[in-house]
């Protein structure tokens, strides 16, 4: 599990990101940081030609609508074909009608590699009820110990339904292909005081599987890589500075990165085979 | 008038905007900062979904289009229906003739609770001729003490004309309801070396008038606390920075404020009863 | 050649851009840094007006799609009727069919000013083969001292082509008409590892040719400009800071940009007459 970002810096894969434009710069920055190459383009005239060129697809349904939706279908169908892993966001999925139906139909007609979201949005596509709150984890839905065992059930439930590796971020953040289980405990409570923090995850998950084997455990490293960056950024932040530092810090920790820290300060759980 | 900062980070309103592309991401941060939640969200065929589940609306033309600007209508009327309040920015209104059809037709089939604009955006709101010079207020539309009063008129005109209250945002702020009205001196002239403190202060509207009866008083503290922040982000800069990490220090200056520090440094003046 | 910041400053030129979504906001904040003002508006409704009101146009076809590259027509157009100068960036030209088709429609139907691209993209206008490495410039095709003499025929066969100034960037920059052409050696690696540097130099460009005669030499300082405060901005990160903050100084270093500075600093040769 050695050399993640060494890799990433040596291969650069071109990660195609069809997003919302309330984070896309982040996402961008971060995919540089890591060593990455961003494409962001979204219109639907160039979709197969962009996935041709890319080593991965993310598809982020934050902003979504009717002519960009149509893209991610056909990005999404051409990664299926030309067999590039493709890691889907569904955020805020529980938040509309709309969204409902656009992730029931991307997960119908286009093969995932990899489903990252929170609690409540994973539990949506469980088909489980959950009261959503914006595009935020449900307040009742944070992980604690108490109901770490139902957030496994559920993710497990989710990677097996649709066949894909199924990340659930939180406080814990659970990684499965929906038998092996693996929890992160790297992160930290200011993550959740930025915008974007789990769009900016998901495009690095998919710099990650990006010509990777392994997508479990590629997805578990990508997720251990950005719990350790928002560590290192809390670090960083001085007295006087809040989210907006924080952001740029948390940036600034991937670019600077090695895999001799991730070693280090990874916090990996195995909890079942 | 205290304890606004606490309430909104008890309550945690969301916040929904239908904003421009531009300066939507520091506006979903800005809103972090304050303990709001952001909710970006633009495709007609969920604004329904989500103006139910948002606290209040803010509505921004920076960058409309005919497919958002269908949205605005669709969620504003949504909004009217639930009793939402909703907050306009019509930010250019007097750059293209698109844009004053489109506030047009916006003010008269949603009613708005406040309306945000510099002086050339309210003046055009009150069909009083204007120059407009991009979306920055008129050169000679900045208000001095000079002008002072006719400002206030034009605000008033404006809040009665729409039944809303009005906030004119310069060197000093105008808040009325069209009778009572009051002057806010907070602000750092920074505030307009970077884009979008109106664009983050309308938002920041949006947060305090959530769950709120006193809307004139509500929209007042918002105005005022965005000003305190400004202050706040000055003091903080350092000789060799500039707009970018001014922009970076606004938010965290809200991130880190206090009631207290709102109480000790506003500067409200009530002029008119 | 001197005073150029300081004729922005007074002048204030709205530049209107027509870009993407990925760095729309470090534009904006970009030109106010260097003393003009950004519009951002992109609905063809308004084209007209908005380009009327601007003393400079800038074309970027990061995320283009089939809405927006009709508001660049109608854009490009209407300055050319009034005679306002324009920047064309054609990013990623090289990545797909639809970025090629419309580049070309535009620079058929539209008489640009100045064109920036890096070597990969410049070389698809010039028609000469380029395999495109997403929106990068062809790690193959980055200049050396060994094809610097085919990067220069390659920016005079486009210039003579379409007419206009080119610009190529990467390590050495090369600006000409066709006939004059001048390298600059200003600028530093880490502008690589940001997303938009190219973008940000683009929309600066539309800066410097605003209510300029000579745009030789105006593309040319502006060119200049930007790599010196991509040097500035390096002199001043420190060593556990990254990309992200690199951004933000780059920026700042531009606010506080002065025309002794750049005279001080600038790296230009002229190599032929």
């Amino acid at each position: 599990m050695d050399g993640v970002i060494e890799k990433i810096r040596k291969e650069k894969p071109l990660v195609h990101c069809l997003t919302n434009y309330v984070t896309v710069n982040d996402c961008a920055n971060l995919l540089i940081a890591a060593g990455a190459s961003p494409i962001m383009a979204d219109a639907k005239e160039e979709m197969s030609d962009m996935v041709q060129l890319a080593s991965s697809l993310c598809i982020n349904i934050g902003t979504l609508n009717a002519r960009t939706f149509e893209s991610m279908l056909i990005a999404g169908k051409e990664a299926n074909r030309l067999d590039k892993p493709i890691i889907f966001d569904p955020v805020g999925v529980g938040a509309s009608t709309f969204r409902q139906t656009c992730a029931q139909k991307l997960l119908s007609d286009v093969k995932c590699t990899v489903i990252r979201g929170n609690i409540s949005e994973i539990k949506l596509l469980a088909k489980e009820r959950s009261e959503s709150y914006g595009v935020d984890a449900n307040i009742d839905d944070l992980k604690t110990n108490g109901n770490m065992k139902e957030c496994i059930k559920t993710a497990q439930k989710v990677a097996n339904k649709f066949g894909t590796v199924v990340v659930i971020t939180g406080e814990i953040d659970v990684v499965t292909d929906g038998s092996e289980v693996y929890l992160v405990k790297n992160g930290h409570p200011l993550m959740s005081k930025m915008t974007g923090s789990g769009c900016q995850l998901s495009a690095l998950i998919g710099a990650f599987i990006a010509n990777e084997e392994n997508i479990l455990k590629a997805s578990l490293m990508a997720v251990c890589t950005m719990g350790i960056c928002g560590e290192i950024a809390a670090m960083k932040l001085k007295k006087n500075e809040g989210n907006a530092m924080y952001r740029n810090y948390l940036i600034d920790a991937l670019f600077l990165l090695t895999d001799e820290t991730i070693t280090h300060m990874q916090k990996i759980e195995n909890v079942r085979k």
